[in-house]
Protein backbone atom coordinates (compact mmCIF):
# COMPACT_ATOMS: atom_id res chain seq x y z
CA UNK A 1 0.00 0.00 0.00
CA UNK A 2 1.33 3.44 -0.79
CA UNK A 3 1.40 6.19 1.57
CA UNK A 4 2.27 9.83 1.77
CA UNK A 5 3.70 11.92 4.99
CA UNK A 6 2.70 15.31 5.97
CA UNK A 7 4.19 17.31 8.51
CA UNK A 8 2.15 20.03 10.50
CA UNK A 9 2.94 23.30 12.77
CA UNK A 10 -0.31 24.87 13.97
CA UNK A 11 -2.58 23.07 16.78
CA UNK A 12 -5.35 23.20 14.25
CA UNK A 13 -4.06 22.93 10.30
CA UNK A 14 -5.84 22.47 6.99
CA UNK A 15 -2.96 20.99 4.21
CA UNK A 16 -4.54 20.34 0.39
CA UNK A 17 -3.21 17.06 -0.23
CA UNK A 18 -4.63 16.75 -3.46
CA UNK A 19 -1.91 16.34 -5.95
CA UNK A 20 0.35 14.19 -3.77
CA UNK A 21 -2.40 11.86 -3.66
CA UNK A 22 -3.02 11.98 -7.48
CA UNK A 23 0.80 11.02 -8.09
CA UNK A 24 0.30 8.50 -6.54
CA UNK A 25 -2.83 6.92 -8.35
CA UNK A 26 -1.85 4.54 -11.38
CA UNK A 27 -2.74 1.58 -13.51
CA UNK A 28 -6.78 2.41 -12.65
CA UNK A 29 -9.09 2.33 -15.39
CA UNK A 30 -12.38 2.89 -13.84
CA UNK A 31 -12.51 2.90 -9.46
CA UNK A 32 -11.89 4.75 -6.45
CA UNK A 33 -9.03 5.47 -4.36
CA UNK A 34 -9.18 5.34 -0.64
CA UNK A 35 -7.33 8.07 1.64
CA UNK A 36 -7.12 6.86 5.41
CA UNK A 37 -5.45 8.99 8.09
CA UNK A 38 -4.43 6.17 10.91
CA UNK A 39 -4.56 8.44 13.24
CA UNK A 40 -7.26 9.43 16.46
CA UNK A 41 -6.26 13.16 16.65
CA UNK A 42 -6.60 14.39 12.96
CA UNK A 43 -9.29 13.71 9.90
CA UNK A 44 -9.83 14.12 6.19
CA UNK A 45 -11.98 15.43 4.16
CA UNK A 46 -13.10 17.08 0.57
CA UNK A 47 -13.70 20.92 0.26
CA UNK A 48 -11.83 24.03 -1.64
CA UNK A 49 -8.99 25.59 -1.38
CA UNK A 50 -9.52 28.34 -0.01
CA UNK A 51 -7.34 29.94 2.87
CA UNK A 52 -10.16 32.33 4.37
CA UNK A 53 -12.53 29.28 4.38
CA UNK A 54 -10.00 27.10 5.94
CA UNK A 55 -10.10 29.57 8.85
CA UNK A 56 -13.50 29.29 9.03
CA UNK A 57 -13.74 25.67 9.17
CA UNK A 58 -11.46 25.36 11.75
CA UNK A 59 -13.06 27.99 13.75
CA UNK A 60 -16.25 26.63 13.35
CA UNK A 61 -14.79 23.03 14.35
CA UNK A 62 -13.67 24.64 17.49
CA UNK A 63 -16.85 26.68 18.37
CA UNK A 64 -19.01 22.89 18.35
CA UNK A 65 -16.14 21.47 20.23
CA UNK A 66 -13.54 23.79 22.01
CA UNK A 67 -10.34 22.98 22.86
CA UNK A 68 -10.65 23.79 26.91
CA UNK A 69 -13.43 21.85 28.09
CA UNK A 70 -14.82 19.56 31.10
CA UNK A 71 -12.99 16.74 29.18
CA UNK A 72 -12.66 13.43 31.19
CA UNK A 73 -10.17 12.28 28.95
CA UNK A 74 -8.14 15.31 30.04
CA UNK A 75 -8.59 15.40 33.42
CA UNK A 76 -7.34 11.26 33.39
CA UNK A 77 -3.87 12.88 31.95
CA UNK A 78 -4.15 16.17 33.72
CA UNK A 79 -0.35 16.64 34.10
CA UNK A 80 0.50 15.32 30.46
CA UNK A 81 0.22 18.30 28.12
CA UNK A 82 0.26 16.87 25.23
CA UNK A 83 -2.73 14.29 26.36
CA UNK A 84 -5.19 17.69 26.99
CA UNK A 85 -6.61 16.99 22.98
CA UNK A 86 -9.98 15.51 23.51
CA UNK A 87 -11.44 17.88 20.97
CA UNK A 88 -8.98 16.68 18.69
CA UNK A 89 -10.68 12.80 19.39
CA UNK A 90 -13.89 14.24 19.33
CA UNK A 91 -13.68 16.28 15.79
CA UNK A 92 -11.92 13.14 14.53
CA UNK A 93 -14.77 10.76 15.10
CA UNK A 94 -17.22 13.11 13.72
CA UNK A 95 -15.08 14.08 10.36
CA UNK A 96 -13.63 10.48 10.20
CA UNK A 97 -10.45 9.40 9.14
CA UNK A 98 -10.80 8.30 5.32
CA UNK A 99 -12.48 9.53 1.94
CA UNK A 100 -12.92 8.11 -1.05
CA UNK A 101 -13.32 9.65 -4.42
CA UNK A 102 -13.89 8.04 -8.12
CA UNK A 103 -11.06 7.72 -10.63
CA UNK A 104 -11.32 7.14 -14.43
CA UNK A 105 -7.75 6.40 -16.20
CA UNK A 106 -6.30 7.77 -13.51
CA UNK A 107 -7.57 10.68 -12.72
CA UNK A 108 -9.69 11.82 -9.67
CA UNK A 109 -13.11 12.68 -10.28
CA UNK A 110 -13.19 15.43 -8.07
CA UNK A 111 -15.65 18.53 -8.99
CA UNK A 112 -14.30 21.96 -10.25
CA UNK A 113 -13.90 23.09 -6.45
CA UNK A 114 -12.67 20.45 -4.44
CA UNK A 115 -9.40 19.22 -3.54
CA UNK A 116 -8.89 16.52 -1.02
CA UNK A 117 -7.55 18.39 2.34
CA UNK A 118 -6.33 16.37 5.95
CA UNK A 119 -7.49 18.58 8.85
CA UNK A 120 -4.84 17.99 12.28
CA UNK A 121 -6.65 18.78 15.11
CA UNK A 122 -3.99 18.22 17.30
CA UNK A 123 -0.46 19.34 15.85
CA UNK A 124 2.18 20.13 14.85
CA UNK A 125 2.65 15.95 14.06
CA UNK A 126 4.79 14.29 11.81
CA UNK A 127 1.48 12.46 9.97
CA UNK A 128 0.87 9.42 7.27
CA UNK A 129 -1.89 9.33 5.15
CA UNK A 130 -2.63 5.41 3.39
CA UNK A 131 -3.84 5.18 -0.30
CA UNK A 132 -4.85 2.55 -2.04
CA UNK A 133 -6.87 2.21 -5.17
CA UNK A 134 -9.46 -0.35 -6.14
CA UNK A 135 -10.61 -0.90 -9.26
CA UNK A 136 -14.36 -2.01 -11.24
CA UNK A 137 -14.07 -5.60 -10.78
CA UNK A 138 -15.17 -8.25 -12.95
CA UNK A 139 -18.84 -7.48 -13.80
CA UNK A 140 -21.53 -9.41 -15.46
CA UNK A 141 -21.45 -7.27 -18.74
CA UNK B 1 -19.53 6.10 -14.99
CA UNK B 2 -23.16 6.92 -14.39
CA UNK B 3 -24.72 9.82 -12.86
CA UNK B 4 -27.66 10.76 -11.85
CA UNK B 5 -29.16 14.84 -12.03
CA UNK B 6 -30.62 16.78 -8.80
CA UNK B 7 -32.65 19.98 -8.99
CA UNK B 8 -32.55 21.72 -5.64
CA UNK B 9 -35.48 25.06 -5.13
CA UNK B 10 -34.57 25.75 -1.40
CA UNK B 11 -31.16 27.02 0.24
CA UNK B 12 -31.30 23.92 2.47
CA UNK B 13 -33.22 20.63 1.43
CA UNK B 14 -33.20 17.13 1.31
CA UNK B 15 -33.97 15.61 -1.66
CA UNK B 16 -34.70 11.25 -1.75
CA UNK B 17 -32.67 9.47 -4.13
CA UNK B 18 -32.58 5.93 -3.44
CA UNK B 19 -34.56 4.61 -6.32
CA UNK B 20 -32.57 6.72 -8.99
CA UNK B 21 -29.40 5.42 -7.59
CA UNK B 22 -30.88 1.78 -7.42
CA UNK B 23 -32.05 2.05 -11.18
CA UNK B 24 -28.32 2.55 -11.97
CA UNK B 25 -27.16 -1.07 -10.57
CA UNK B 26 -26.56 -4.32 -12.88
CA UNK B 27 -24.06 -6.93 -13.14
CA UNK B 28 -23.42 -6.22 -9.30
CA UNK B 29 -23.65 -10.11 -7.55
CA UNK B 30 -21.36 -8.94 -4.39
CA UNK B 31 -20.15 -5.72 -3.66
CA UNK B 32 -20.73 -1.95 -2.99
CA UNK B 33 -22.38 1.11 -4.55
CA UNK B 34 -20.32 4.52 -4.40
CA UNK B 35 -22.62 7.77 -4.63
CA UNK B 36 -20.10 10.89 -4.99
CA UNK B 37 -21.59 14.64 -5.04
CA UNK B 38 -18.88 16.81 -6.97
CA UNK B 39 -19.46 19.69 -5.30
CA UNK B 40 -18.62 21.69 -2.25
CA UNK B 41 -21.77 23.21 -0.91
CA UNK B 42 -23.58 19.99 -0.75
CA UNK B 43 -23.53 16.83 0.44
CA UNK B 44 -24.90 13.01 0.91
CA UNK B 45 -25.61 10.95 3.59
CA UNK B 46 -28.24 7.90 4.93
CA UNK B 47 -30.99 8.20 7.25
CA UNK B 48 -34.93 7.75 7.37
CA UNK B 49 -37.46 9.56 4.37
CA UNK B 50 -39.74 11.47 6.72
CA UNK B 51 -40.09 15.26 5.60
CA UNK B 52 -41.02 16.34 9.66
CA UNK B 53 -37.57 14.57 10.60
CA UNK B 54 -35.77 15.99 7.23
CA UNK B 55 -36.86 19.82 9.00
CA UNK B 56 -35.62 18.21 12.46
CA UNK B 57 -31.93 18.05 9.99
CA UNK B 58 -31.36 20.97 8.54
CA UNK B 59 -32.80 22.87 11.57
CA UNK B 60 -30.09 20.88 13.25
CA UNK B 61 -27.53 21.52 10.98
CA UNK B 62 -28.27 25.66 10.70
CA UNK B 63 -27.74 25.87 14.60
CA UNK B 64 -24.96 24.24 14.66
CA UNK B 65 -23.38 26.31 11.42
CA UNK B 66 -25.80 29.33 11.50
CA UNK B 67 -25.61 30.89 7.69
CA UNK B 68 -25.38 34.13 9.20
CA UNK B 69 -21.71 34.15 10.98
CA UNK B 70 -18.51 36.54 11.12
CA UNK B 71 -17.27 34.51 8.05
CA UNK B 72 -13.53 35.22 6.78
CA UNK B 73 -15.25 33.22 3.21
CA UNK B 74 -18.49 35.48 2.91
CA UNK B 75 -16.21 38.88 4.02
CA UNK B 76 -13.46 38.10 1.11
CA UNK B 77 -16.69 38.15 -1.66
CA UNK B 78 -19.02 40.68 0.52
CA UNK B 79 -20.95 42.21 -2.37
CA UNK B 80 -21.41 38.39 -4.48
CA UNK B 81 -24.67 37.11 -2.67
CA UNK B 82 -23.71 33.90 -4.28
CA UNK B 83 -20.69 33.59 -2.14
CA UNK B 84 -22.19 34.16 1.10
CA UNK B 85 -22.14 30.45 1.49
CA UNK B 86 -19.39 29.49 4.21
CA UNK B 87 -22.24 27.77 6.28
CA UNK B 88 -22.49 25.86 3.16
CA UNK B 89 -18.71 24.78 2.99
CA UNK B 90 -18.29 24.24 6.64
CA UNK B 91 -21.52 21.46 6.75
CA UNK B 92 -20.11 20.03 3.60
CA UNK B 93 -16.77 19.34 4.99
CA UNK B 94 -18.36 17.60 8.02
CA UNK B 95 -21.58 15.98 6.39
CA UNK B 96 -19.17 14.98 3.49
CA UNK B 97 -19.89 14.25 -0.38
CA UNK B 98 -19.91 10.08 -0.50
CA UNK B 99 -21.61 7.18 0.83
CA UNK B 100 -21.10 3.81 0.34
CA UNK B 101 -23.95 0.86 0.39
CA UNK B 102 -23.17 -2.82 0.03
CA UNK B 103 -25.08 -4.38 -3.03
CA UNK B 104 -25.98 -7.78 -3.35
CA UNK B 105 -27.71 -9.79 -6.86
CA UNK B 106 -27.73 -5.32 -7.94
CA UNK B 107 -30.23 -4.55 -5.26
CA UNK B 108 -29.15 -1.96 -2.36
CA UNK B 109 -28.69 -3.91 1.05
CA UNK B 110 -30.10 -0.82 2.95
CA UNK B 111 -31.77 -1.44 6.62
CA UNK B 112 -35.59 -1.24 6.79
CA UNK B 113 -35.70 2.30 7.18
CA UNK B 114 -32.60 3.48 5.35
CA UNK B 115 -32.43 5.70 2.26
CA UNK B 116 -30.15 7.88 0.76
CA UNK B 117 -30.78 11.63 1.05
CA UNK B 118 -29.13 14.52 -1.12
CA UNK B 119 -28.46 17.70 1.05
CA UNK B 120 -28.46 20.60 -0.49
CA UNK B 121 -26.56 23.19 1.22
CA UNK B 122 -26.46 26.11 -1.07
CA UNK B 123 -29.46 25.72 -2.93
CA UNK B 124 -31.55 26.26 -5.69
CA UNK B 125 -29.29 24.18 -7.84
CA UNK B 126 -28.44 22.06 -10.51
CA UNK B 127 -26.25 19.05 -9.61
CA UNK B 128 -25.08 15.93 -10.27
CA UNK B 129 -24.31 12.77 -8.50
CA UNK B 130 -21.45 10.07 -9.86
CA UNK B 131 -22.63 6.61 -9.18
CA UNK B 132 -19.43 3.48 -9.42
CA UNK B 133 -20.56 -0.19 -8.63
CA UNK B 134 -17.46 -2.37 -7.51
CA UNK B 135 -17.76 -5.75 -7.08
CA UNK B 136 -15.47 -8.17 -4.77
CA UNK B 137 -12.31 -8.69 -6.52
CA UNK B 138 -10.52 -12.06 -7.05
CA UNK B 139 -9.87 -13.29 -3.07
CA UNK B 140 -9.03 -16.93 -2.45
CA UNK B 141 -11.93 -19.21 -1.26
CA UNK C 1 -22.12 -10.88 3.36
CA UNK C 2 -21.07 -11.15 6.60
CA UNK C 3 -22.49 -9.94 9.57
CA UNK C 4 -21.83 -9.34 13.51
CA UNK C 5 -24.38 -8.81 15.96
CA UNK C 6 -24.62 -6.12 18.56
CA UNK C 7 -26.52 -6.08 22.12
CA UNK C 8 -26.85 -2.38 23.28
CA UNK C 9 -28.20 -1.54 26.87
CA UNK C 10 -27.91 2.51 27.32
CA UNK C 11 -29.66 5.06 25.63
CA UNK C 12 -26.44 6.52 24.37
CA UNK C 13 -23.28 3.69 24.08
CA UNK C 14 -20.15 3.31 22.55
CA UNK C 15 -18.62 -0.40 21.75
CA UNK C 16 -15.88 -1.65 20.49
CA UNK C 17 -16.25 -3.88 17.48
CA UNK C 18 -12.61 -4.54 16.28
CA UNK C 19 -12.13 -7.95 17.18
CA UNK C 20 -15.37 -9.41 16.27
CA UNK C 21 -14.79 -7.51 12.51
CA UNK C 22 -11.21 -8.96 12.33
CA UNK C 23 -12.15 -12.31 12.62
CA UNK C 24 -14.29 -12.02 10.22
CA UNK C 25 -11.66 -11.02 7.06
CA UNK C 26 -10.34 -14.10 5.27
CA UNK C 27 -8.97 -14.27 1.91
CA UNK C 28 -7.61 -10.41 1.37
CA UNK C 29 -4.16 -9.81 -0.04
CA UNK C 30 -4.64 -6.25 -0.51
CA UNK C 31 -8.27 -4.42 -0.16
CA UNK C 32 -10.42 -2.83 2.20
CA UNK C 33 -13.22 -4.03 4.29
CA UNK C 34 -16.70 -2.13 4.82
CA UNK C 35 -18.34 -2.17 7.45
CA UNK C 36 -22.36 -0.79 6.84
CA UNK C 37 -24.71 -0.38 10.40
CA UNK C 38 -28.42 -0.67 8.68
CA UNK C 39 -29.72 1.32 10.88
CA UNK C 40 -31.15 5.02 11.54
CA UNK C 41 -30.53 5.57 14.69
CA UNK C 42 -26.54 4.65 15.02
CA UNK C 43 -23.65 5.24 13.65
CA UNK C 44 -20.01 3.70 13.48
CA UNK C 45 -16.48 5.25 14.10
CA UNK C 46 -12.81 5.06 14.21
CA UNK C 47 -11.72 5.87 17.46
CA UNK C 48 -9.52 5.14 20.86
CA UNK C 49 -10.03 2.27 23.29
CA UNK C 50 -10.78 4.93 26.14
CA UNK C 51 -13.84 4.58 28.20
CA UNK C 52 -13.51 8.27 29.51
CA UNK C 53 -13.23 9.40 26.13
CA UNK C 54 -16.00 7.44 24.88
CA UNK C 55 -18.31 9.80 27.65
CA UNK C 56 -16.19 12.66 26.47
CA UNK C 57 -18.06 11.67 22.64
CA UNK C 58 -20.94 10.82 23.80
CA UNK C 59 -21.59 14.17 26.23
CA UNK C 60 -20.24 16.56 23.24
CA UNK C 61 -23.05 14.65 20.81
CA UNK C 62 -25.79 15.41 23.14
CA UNK C 63 -24.41 18.71 23.89
CA UNK C 64 -24.55 19.52 19.77
CA UNK C 65 -27.68 17.81 19.55
CA UNK C 66 -29.56 17.65 22.79
CA UNK C 67 -31.96 14.41 22.99
CA UNK C 68 -35.09 16.86 24.61
CA UNK C 69 -35.33 19.48 21.86
CA UNK C 70 -38.29 20.91 19.77
CA UNK C 71 -38.69 18.50 17.26
CA UNK C 72 -41.16 17.93 14.57
CA UNK C 73 -40.39 14.19 14.25
CA UNK C 74 -41.06 14.09 17.95
CA UNK C 75 -43.82 16.14 18.03
CA UNK C 76 -45.54 13.79 15.27
CA UNK C 77 -45.20 10.17 17.33
CA UNK C 78 -46.16 12.43 20.72
CA UNK C 79 -47.35 9.57 22.90
CA UNK C 80 -44.95 7.01 21.41
CA UNK C 81 -41.97 7.04 23.75
CA UNK C 82 -40.24 4.86 21.28
CA UNK C 83 -40.56 7.14 18.70
CA UNK C 84 -38.97 10.22 20.67
CA UNK C 85 -35.36 9.98 19.01
CA UNK C 86 -34.81 12.35 16.51
CA UNK C 87 -31.67 13.49 18.26
CA UNK C 88 -30.23 9.80 16.70
CA UNK C 89 -32.12 10.62 13.80
CA UNK C 90 -29.67 13.61 13.69
CA UNK C 91 -26.56 12.67 15.13
CA UNK C 92 -26.44 8.99 12.73
CA UNK C 93 -27.13 11.70 9.68
CA UNK C 94 -23.60 13.45 10.38
CA UNK C 95 -21.65 10.47 11.85
CA UNK C 96 -22.90 7.97 9.22
CA UNK C 97 -23.30 4.15 9.45
CA UNK C 98 -20.53 3.43 7.32
CA UNK C 99 -16.91 2.90 7.62
CA UNK C 100 -13.85 1.20 5.44
CA UNK C 101 -10.23 0.70 6.65
CA UNK C 102 -7.34 -0.76 4.74
CA UNK C 103 -6.62 -4.73 4.62
CA UNK C 104 -2.96 -6.13 3.86
CA UNK C 105 -2.96 -10.32 4.51
CA UNK C 106 -6.36 -10.13 5.92
CA UNK C 107 -5.24 -7.69 8.58
CA UNK C 108 -6.78 -4.37 9.19
CA UNK C 109 -4.60 -1.50 8.82
CA UNK C 110 -5.73 0.31 11.76
CA UNK C 111 -3.28 3.43 13.64
CA UNK C 112 -1.99 2.22 16.72
CA UNK C 113 -4.77 3.83 18.50
CA UNK C 114 -7.85 3.34 16.37
CA UNK C 115 -10.34 0.74 17.12
CA UNK C 116 -13.40 -0.03 15.40
CA UNK C 117 -16.58 1.90 17.40
CA UNK C 118 -20.34 1.31 16.90
CA UNK C 119 -22.27 3.83 18.33
CA UNK C 120 -25.51 3.56 20.02
CA UNK C 121 -27.40 6.35 19.56
CA UNK C 122 -31.02 5.32 20.86
CA UNK C 123 -30.68 2.11 22.99
CA UNK C 124 -30.85 -0.26 23.92
CA UNK C 125 -31.23 -2.70 21.03
CA UNK C 126 -30.24 -5.35 19.00
CA UNK C 127 -28.46 -4.25 16.13
CA UNK C 128 -26.33 -5.48 13.01
CA UNK C 129 -23.38 -4.31 11.54
CA UNK C 130 -22.75 -6.24 7.79
CA UNK C 131 -19.26 -6.74 6.33
CA UNK C 132 -17.80 -6.85 3.32
CA UNK C 133 -14.42 -7.21 1.80
CA UNK C 134 -13.38 -5.60 -1.54
CA UNK C 135 -9.61 -6.65 -2.86
CA UNK C 136 -8.04 -4.64 -5.10
CA UNK C 137 -9.24 -5.36 -8.71
CA UNK C 138 -7.58 -6.16 -11.61
CA UNK C 139 -5.32 -3.52 -12.48
CA UNK C 140 -2.69 -2.64 -14.94
CA UNK C 141 0.96 -3.20 -13.69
Amino acid sequence: MKEIKVTTKEKLQILDITEEIEETISGVNEGVVVAYVPHTTAAITIQEHDTELWEDLLNAYQKLVPIKGNYKHNAKYSGMPSEQNAHSHILSSMIKPFILIPVVNDQLQLGTWQKILFIELDGGRHRTVKLLTISKGDEKP
